[in-house]
């Protein structure tokens, strides 16, 4: 899914063949990003200090759990304990209900787009300086900047009122209707940020005795109501599909969206308009759809799907070969040796 | 909390001067972002059409909810809906309860920074072309990719036996023990993705009776007696505090994470000894604390926090003085005009 126009080249790093091709290729590289447990590339012999040496041009890039320093640097790193550590998790979930991890990897995911957002800054940087850097991310330090709402009330010591989750309502449990509503086929999000929006809603629901009554007024009184407005609106949506919903709500102006199980989301039409998948011959997968990248680059270079992602070591002996020029004999000698990937069929 | 270093300039784009002023900057600037909704800045005269006119070497960075097209181009984009729409918020919480959004804007976050990392690749790309470029970014489609392990299995019409959300277990249901367990003072995550793993915990727990006894021997096996698992991890868990569950579990090389609140984490040991935070002195807040970028870049720029966040408006005259030649008398006209904030005092 995520390994599309790669190559694919594997070397044996506890063979000394296999580290010199390595420093080989670094040397002639841009980018090198590692993903080890911290300490790892350098009890290779592969760290920053050695690579630099070798390619002071290069951009190193270090992707870790925790970092490359500090208390929990060795600590086992993946998006679960990631989630829990951060605090992600304690905010997640409904409150007469333990906490509760985000579905998707999300921390996988912050810390890797991170990454690359540092690697191609410190790549113009070089442009200005004609050296490479270290770039440092940790995935912890990238999930941690999600909850800056609620890491700023703490910040200013205002935490007194904040509930630790709200479920789908909203964090300072200060507006409704803003919830996960039931339908006739599944769940649907909606959420009245203005009177304005009340206004609306309230129409939608054929309560318009609501718009005068000085209870419902102000965004507080009608927060102060959510159990019995969230019920009123859960009467509405029950006798309504979610579609349905979203159509009636959206030309009425309130902010609406169905919750959209993972079927319906890879065979969503707006994402099938917006080229979101790209249609591919996998070797090993058949004929499958993977993501074209979320960054659209509108000029010379889109950055599409070109190939699929490569199979385990498949360009191995050709990057050898073009990058390094060895030769046949050479390439088959390594083989031989276990030192390169995939043995010579 | 997160607008450090940065100035505030501010103009009002319905008077011809303030969109005036505005092209003027453009002329002089490497990129403008934007986040109005798709359409807004063409509305405006503003638009990436009209500024790349003015400035070739500009990168125009449009950050949306839906993107630039689609069918779901004008729906109201905030985080809630995008994770209703994403698939997110159906793959999150337990199974015998509703769908719930994951407790931070994660997708705020992961499309505000795939923009960043589409801008700055478009900057190195100029470096080439001597061009700028229009960089999109839907959040949406940015949310899609954090449930790629989800989508691959659909998308290789193998989706039967993914439940849609399993609370804190594995996605598949395929492993034990994985799951938060409840401690005498809040929650820890604890996993184990390998029979190692497993004969660690089982020693830990002091039931090595259970290392030769075959209904639990293989990762399937104790899959199939996760309720049964999760209840011997609890009874052992509860009668400890998470801080030492992570220091028994940690050393026994089993993979555990204590569940963070925010006011631990604002606190944490680790966070404070990499210098995630920086301390300043806000002009409204007062002393405070806010983030430093978790982008570390080792070399001569850090992009640490230099000042605090501009008050609205804070920078206009000197901006416009500085970068645009105003003269005092200009900048008096343009404020008595109400074109440029704030108010002359």
């Amino acid at each position: 899914m995520l390994n599309s126009n790669k190559e694919s080249v594997v070397l044996d790093f506890k063979h000394p063949d296999g580290k010199a091709l390595f420093l080989r290729l670094a040397r002639q590289a841009d980018v090198v990003v590692e993903n080890f447990a911290a300490g790892v590339m350098d009890r290779l012999g592969l760290g920053w200090e050695v690579l630099s040496a070798e390619n002071p041009r290069l951009v190193y890039g270090s992707g870790t759990g925790f970092g490359l320093t500090g208390p929990y640097r060795d600590l086992p790193a993946m998006d679960l304990t990631i989630q829990a550590m951060s605090g992600i998790m304690n905010a997640t979930g409904f409150p007469d209900r333990p906490p509760v991890k985000a579905g998707p990897a999300v921390c996988d995911f912050l810390g890797g787009v991170h990454l690359f957002g540092g690697i191609m800054s410190a790549l113009l940087q070089r442009e200005r300086t004609g050296q490479g850097q270290r770039v440092e991310v940790a995935m912890l330090d990238a999930a941690v900047m999600a909850l800056a709402s609620a890491l700023g009330v703490h910040m200013d010591g205002e935490d007194a009122h904040m509930p630790p989750r709200t479920g789908n309502r909203h964090p300072a449990l200060a507006m409704a209707p803003y919830n996960v509503y039931p339908t006739s086929d599944g769940y649907v999000a909606i959420f009245t940020a203005s009177d304005r929006h009340w206004d609306s809603i309230v129409r939608v629901l054929g309560r318009e005795d609501l718009l005068t009554n000085p209870d419902y007024a102000s965004t507080p009184d009608r927060a102060a109501r959510m159990e019995e407005i969230d019920a009123m609106v859960e009467a509405w949506t029950r006798r309504h599909g979610k579609d349905d919903v979203l159509a009636i709500l959206t030309k009425a102006h309130v902010p609406c969206a169905p919750v959209r199980t993972t079927r319906e989301v890879v065979n969503d039409p707006h994402l099938a308009s917006r080229e979101v998948w790209a249609e591919i011959d996998h070797p090993r997968r058949g004929k499958t759809r993977v993501p074209n990248s979320p960054i659209r680059l509108h000029g010379s270079a889109p950055g599409l799907v070109e190939r699929p992602a490569p199979l385990l070591g498949q360009d191995t002996d050709r990057v050898l070969s073009e990058l390094l020029g060895l030769s046949a004999s050479e390439l088959a000698a390594l083989h031989a040796a276990g030192v390169i990937e995939p043995a010579k069929s």
